[in-house]
């Protein structure tokens, strides 16, 4: 599929990129026998960017993961285990972040500020250690090029489809490629980031660059969606790109530079919908686009109030038009709305009109709800900006899941 | 019930205090019989005051009643409607608000300036203005001295219980009266005011000083409770005082100021507390306390952002004692803690000390998330300052409700 000027790979996943292994295990830590550890290997160090939750109780392995990519802008393991978050586990659990680090240098070979750790799961319980020491041991020969499947896997919580992309474009007449692996699911509100990222490139481009590109879509990607509302200690995205690609070195000077960050964004925004798509209990991706605001700031505010909206949720699984719940988000943002000019339409049908009721087409719009994409515009008509924000259906089965997460 | 130095009155309702009679009728906007016009009404102009919704769109008969208290500072009648919200209804909503003045003022013989009207329910859909003046006309006959109960009937939209209270007190050697009646269920998330809240008391005290001890006890109540997120356009509380009691006029210089604000803070606290248990589809209520707090603010932020996380509410209706949602709220809002000294109990089981988890049992500690009152009290061990907040779990019964509430 041709989109601008990069491609999606068929199949593609973190290991297309060239110089990229993957690889996932069981070890223990959930309770079936799903892969609950995994790892992405690069042949050399890469230079290495993230982006970290801004919850104030961060947890032990996001420490630990910036302290790495801070001693030499690089990474070259990236380690991961769900079934539990090892956040709020105090001194012993930043601990045993280190200790799952030093036993990932030792078991690639690398040394230890090479590798970055990360944990999602339950918060509060310390990790098995021996456990979790005895998977890294077994994960090299479980490490492979086409291992991008086994890694997804070991990410999965209450996640139910994996969410993985690749694709590829050209720069300075190198064929790179950009590509990305997230779980989701529950206590999804990034704030910075949040929920687990994980990118791979063969451009090459350093870590400085990297960073900057990737705080810059974190910001109108994995930051514009919502599934409950609630920011997780644990959420972080990273980057790591090899250079293998061979291109010359990736500046906004560059005149691929556009063409890089536009695939960039891609990457980043498809993974943060296909979480939002597969929020806990989701029937459905919402959509919501907020146009002439008078701000960036106040259409991003309002479109994740929206879309934050258990009511405006609970409609759209309901497929009722209840467009009364927009227009009661849009009016407590705390942003600046002119209340005599807001149109709000539900994908092509129009609604409200410079804030009076359209009549519209029940049926048709109940039709319209009822799909699996629900887009919802809302026009302040007071300015230029305009942000995009993603959530998903409040349901029963969001319910069953957080009633009993831990049993 | 003795309670510091009032008592509740037993069957007591916003008609217990001297010179108010109050009244409900079906006039044809909810679809079954139920009440959905009410009354209460005074013998003589009362003093009167009332905090509004912060929301942007503010429901047309806030404006009209807001104009009524600002032309003298009194209301003899005030109206409410329910199954329909008459908000985001045009210059045609706020010419109807303003017919419903006129009419009851004309029915009950007062001035248009001493009535006040609001409305509740579906948001965006215009009156049926000949079922509501009709009925406003037959309201007359409808209003008695024990007609809280009808007022009660008519006040309600998806709340499945009445709430209602009156305390009694002795001021400068008078008994006083303070009573009050509230609606709530859904798009409960008050800021300023929010739900409806309807209080009388026989009292003397002036406009100006009840809408000072109004906004005070507002703040620490009506405006510390959450079902769900979202404010609504509607919210209002007003309070109507006859002066009938014949005690000397009451400000904070009064002897029996400190009673007489006590009472009327128990009375609000209350409703607001009746308002959170019977939140749409609850089975439980929940209070969260934050203490240790820098300020008050940081209290009420923290205390708010715990009670509205919908990652909490499903736990606690899954009685699960998932603490790590709880201390992932307290980070993520906004405020100042410290992350090493944060202590959680629900109710009396310690789950967290100095922020590091405590071993507890759980089947106690299910036992009692299993109880219709959950205590969440969060130490942050850093200052001074409180603050309590009220809410309730997140059930099927909420999705149920609000996927389909306009059909």
């Amino acid at each position: 599929m041709m989109v601008n000027d990069y491609v999606v790979v068929p199949e593609g996943s973190v290991t297309t990129p060239s110089g990229f292994r993957a690889g996932g295990l069981h070890c223990g830590l959930k309770k079936t026998q799903r892969h609950d550890l995994g790892v992405i290997v690069c042949e050399v160090p890469a230079q290495a960017a993230g982006v970290y939750t801004l919850n104030q109780f961060q947890a032990a392995p996001l420490k630990v993961t910036q302290e790495s990519i801070a001693a030499g802008g690089k990474l070259q393991v990236m380690l991961v285990n769900s079934g539990n978050a090892n956040a709020c586990t105090g001194q012993q659990g930043e601990d045993d972040a280190r200790a799952m680090r030093s036993a990932a240098a030792k078991a690639f070979g690398v040394a230890d500020h090479l590798v970055g750790v990360t944990s999602t799961g339950v918060i509060g319980e310390l990790l098995p250690m021996p456990k979790v020491l005895s998977g890294i041991e077994k994960l090299p020969a479980e490490t492979r090029a086409d291992g991008g499947d086994d890694f997804c896997q070991a990410i999965l919580t209450t996640d139910l489809v994996k969410k993985e992309i690749c694709v590829r474009l050209t720069v300075g007449g190198r064929t790179v490629h950009i590509a990305g692996a997230a779980k989701g699911s529950g206590m999804i509100h990034p704030n910075m980031a949040t929920m687990l990222g994980f990118m791979t490139t063969d451009a090459n481009i350093d870590s400085a660059m990297l960073q900057k590109l990737l705080n810059e879509v974190t910001d109108s990607t994995f930051n514009m969606i919502t599934v409950d509302g609630d920011t997780s200690t644990n959420d972080m995205v990273v980057v790591m790109a090899s250079g293998l690609a061979g291109n010359d070195s990736l500046t906004p000077e560059h005149p691929d530079w556009a063409a890089f960050a536009g695939a960039f964004t891609h990457v980043g925004e498809y993974l943060a919908k296909a979480i939002a798509r597969d929020g806990e209990g989701a029937t459905k991706l919402i959509e919501v686009t907020v146009a002439g605001a008078a701000s960036r700031d106040a259409a991003r505010a309002i479109a994740k109030t929206v879309i934050g909206s258990s009511l405006v949720k609970s409609a759209c699984f309901g497929a009722d038009a209840n467009w009364g719940r927009i227009i009661a988000a849009v009016g407590r943002a705390g942003q600046p709305v002119q209340t005599e000019t807001v149109d709000i339409r539900l994908g092509d049908i129009s609604v409200l009109k410079q804030s009076r009721p359209v009549k519209f087409d029940e049926d048709r719009a109940e039709e319209y709800l009822k799909g699996e994409l629900v887009q919802i515009h809302v026009d302040l008509n007071m300015g230029d900006a305009t942000a995009t924000a993603w959530g998903c259906d409040l349901t029963y089965d969001y319910v069953r899941i957080n009633a009993a997460y831990r049993t």
